[in-house]
């Protein structure tokens, strides 16, 4: 991939840092909310009426754009062009989905063609296990399947498996219940065991690498628990999504291997094996699939060149502009929609590992903040909790909302005159216009100032097609910043250290650490 | 309550802002972390060795203290002064635990005894659940018991529930199941409903006001579901906690009602009769009555006079330290504890509803910044998500780190030569050290600046009186933080206007507002 620019060194970066907020209590209009929508895939729309960048502030972030060509980066990254240089790899995890410029053909592999194959393979194993044709070790049916992963491996599967379960529920498609492990802190693996029969379940084991020290850890205590089970052999409840070249390929403590490659970042894996086999033994195969096309379709229109159709594309610019122009360090994502609540936990993943950096892709130290801190829980739980601050705190965090029209559950009994659902979005929608607006008081603690930015991704109904456009769509704005800020989005350097120091404390021969050892000591290890 | 002056107000305020960070790879050594440590109650330690404020600094920070007296307020406050003077209202919720300076006795009620007898009340229903006297309407036994409440009725009990649950399977006290409903999404009943069986469960409504939308809601949806099986009595599976003025007290509908008032706020309430039902049926009411003496020994803590005995006053210094004089914006909650999953956003709701205010308590603007962004997870989950950005980001974001000597569970079989326990503590300690010092490294995107601070609160495990006490540390931090910034941390005004908005959204005459009809429309409601 060819040496970029950074947006601060564009010809418009001095004009963009000098405009201020637009003023929306007088700028948002009912023809600026029917103007300001760009399609995202999946059925759903980007709406950005209420982000408070007016006309000429994007028109600014639109010549930004043209100079960066951040589309044209993208279509590099897609083409198979060494994305992450820092560990000197391809970023392939459009593939996993589809061929937005054809398929990436490398030393003789087609990767498209290797993801598929994969798919294909845990599609059938999906239906032995669904249909009953594949069972535990006693010829017991599998019940629960239960993913052992951590970070990517868990909370990008973990925020869709509970983003479709009601909707399988529903459409009569709900096969055994997900559940995951994820800590090294036993109580995590006991306390989910503990609401199980071994002998009804199935254990997937995620890493790629087959060295991550949590999974493997937390692999010995679920087998060590098998194995009191009599009669049941751990090795037909375990299966492994891995690397071809890990310790855990084609090994015989796993009835099946399903593999991925080092070209699909943890972080961006949910459409690979890594989320593929439990949510199509869990959902079905045919969930998965619409899920990986309603990813497809919001990865073809993150090719659209001008910002103002391309989703994505303005998401990341609105959110530069947000960090770098109105300085504001932190972002909250609000779905109102009970099934993305833990929606906002992959996104913190996806967005603070990849852009949480420092320093440019040239190994140049940043001049402008980057990544911001994102948080979120659903609405309109989290207008009881921490929207007071949202709304009247002393700094402004810039929201990006999420709605549906109809519910994924079909009973909504009214009462007082109203559906939950439209109680639900009654809300969300109020919500966008007090930020948005405020209103006065003459009590000053009962002033709401407005001028709180948002923007609103809405859809029909959360259905395996939104939600895969949904991860897809904010894969891609990250991927977006992540050349707009010439950083590399694709690494996470950030997390060695700690492996590093956590070896010494228990390496036998000591830390050589003092204070290390004074912390290690406070906490019972050493 | 007195009026009084705010921090920015004192002769010190001016040395504070002109204080720099401490450099922590210089100044942090085994004798800061064996000095830097005040008991915080439960068997817990609150240590700030790895807080990047030198003893000038802190020396500053006591100053401030004593020209404030945020103690002397504390003493006020549990004395029964109308501490909440935007609602008129006493704040009491130290009396459900204990009397610090003994009962409040108000117009002839000493609120201590009403506390107490309506947690006898509840002590002796919750072992009539368990023991199987008090069953439902068919005559089955409890075994599930599901919470219908939102905010503090909701997040307090459930990281509470969640806290505690292997601690009771491990200790014989497990009982009945809990759960949790709260959003207006019907998509969030339904889901939970689909997992049990009506006749076996018992459910809580929790409504201080007897008037929350999305609770009344919830409820009508699930009595619109117990009434559809045949033979059951929906009143028998259903008890109110409320106030005795609100319209479910003293009401047929439910087999039971418990009584809290309008001096125990929301996010305040854990420990009265919203969080005490559930965790007395869950987990007994001896783990209750523990979990109140840990709380209690905290609350005593708190009278310390000097922040350098004082925990909570301690951590809300620094906090404001870090808020104020460093600029930082944002905080992160991470227990390395699953079983503290949903604690961080439990305080989520309690430091940004109580302190995310932009007045004082005199009705002026404040001129600085008051409460951070919170946010956080579980480690070592949280080091395989967002850590990068906390390791490598642009911003310095403070770190609260928790931690526990023991497992809650005991199977914890060791894997590469240590237990998982020892894995994870060796990761905290790591952590710790990694954020304060940081590494050089000749590769700039390998680099670690340190400089990054961190608290630890420590115990020897998370059990009921451990978890009291950490639950009233961040009670009484905030509450102290509140008092230095003389805003009033127990109101929220900050919610209203969108509830009003939403209810012109769904009155039949129409909002009068085109914006958000044109929302509403967007998002079919209209």
């Amino acid at each position: 991939m060819a040496s970029a620019r950074r947006i601060d060194e564009t010809t418009v970066w001095e004009a963009i840092l000098a405009r201020h907020a637009d003023d929306l209590g007088k700028s948002l209009s009912p023809g600026r909310v029917a103007a300001r929508s760009i399609p995202a895939g999946g059925g759903l729309r980007y709406n950005y009426a209420a982000m408070d960048a007016d006309d000429a502030t994007l028109d600014l972030l639109e010549r930004a754009a043209t100079e960066l060509d951040p589309v044209g980066r993208y279509r590099e990254l897609a083409s198979g062009a060494m994305a992450n240089p820092g560990e000197r790899r391809m970023v392939l995890h459009h593939q996993t989905r589809g061929t937005p410029l054809g398929p990436v053909v490398k030393d003789g592999r087609d990767y498209r063609a290797f993801y598929e194959g994969e798919r294909e393979r845990f599609s059938s194993f999906a239906r032995a296990v669904r249909d009953g044709s594949a069972t535990g070790s006693t010829g017991k049916r599998f019940e629960r399947v239960v993913q052992i992963g951590i970070g990517g491996s868990d909370l990008g599967p973990r925020a869709l498996c509970l983003g479709l379960e009601q909707w399988a529920r529903e459409n009569g498609v709900l096969g055994p219940r997900a559940s995951f492990i994820s800590n090294v802190d036993p109580d995590d693996a006991n306390g989910t065991l503990a609401g199980l029969d071994p002998a009804t379940t199935l254990f997937i084991l995620v890493s790629k690498s087959g060295n991550t020290q949590e999974t493997l850890a937390n692999e010995a205590l679920v087998k060590a628990r098998l194995a009191t089970v009599p009669g049941l052999d751990p090795s037909r409840h375990l299966v492994a999504v891995t690397s071809e070249t890990s310790p855990l390929a084609r090994n015989p403590g796993y009835r099946e291997s399903f593999y991925i490659d080092d070209f699909i970042g943890g972080r961006y894996s949910a459409t690979s094996a890594v989320g593929g086999v439990i949510l199509s033994i869990a959902l079905g195969p045919e969930a998965f699939g619409e899920l990986l096309a309603g990813a497809a379709e919001a990865d073809r229109l993150a090719l659209e060149p001008s910002p103002s159709g391309n989703a994505a594309l303005m998401d990341a610019l609105l959110g530069v502009f947000q960090r770098n122009a109105l300085r504001r360090p932190a972002t909250a994502v609000l779905p109102y929609s009970q099934a993305l609540s833990r929606f906002p936990a992959h996104l913190q993943q996806l967005d603070m590992e990849s852009n949480g950096k420092a320093t440019d892709r040239d190994g140049r130290a940043l001049p402008v903040s980057t990544g911001p801190v994102l948080f979120g829980e659903p609405g309109t739980n989290g207008q009881h909790s921490f929207y007071q601050l949202l709304h009247q705190g002393t700094d402004i965090v810039p929201l990006q909302f999420i709605g549906f029209r109809r519910n994924q559950t079909g009973f909504d009994p009214a009462f007082e005159g109203s559906t939950g659902r439209a109680k639900l979005n009654a809300n969300l929608a109020a919500q966008i216009v007090a930020f948005a607006v405020g209103k006065d008081d003459a009590e000053p603690n009962k002033r709401f100032p407005g001028g709180r930015p948002s923007s609103l991704i809405h859809g029909e109904r959360l259905d395996p097609a939104a939600l895969g456009a949904l991860l897809a769509h904010f894969e891609n704005k990250v991927m977006f910043q992540g050349f707009l800020w010439n950083l590399n989005s694709f690494d996470q350097e950030g997390v060695q250290l700690g492996k590093l120091l956590a070896g010494k404390v228990l390496d036998r021969d000591g830390s050589g650490n003092p204070v290390l050892d004074a912390y290690a000591s406070l906490l019972g290890v050493r």
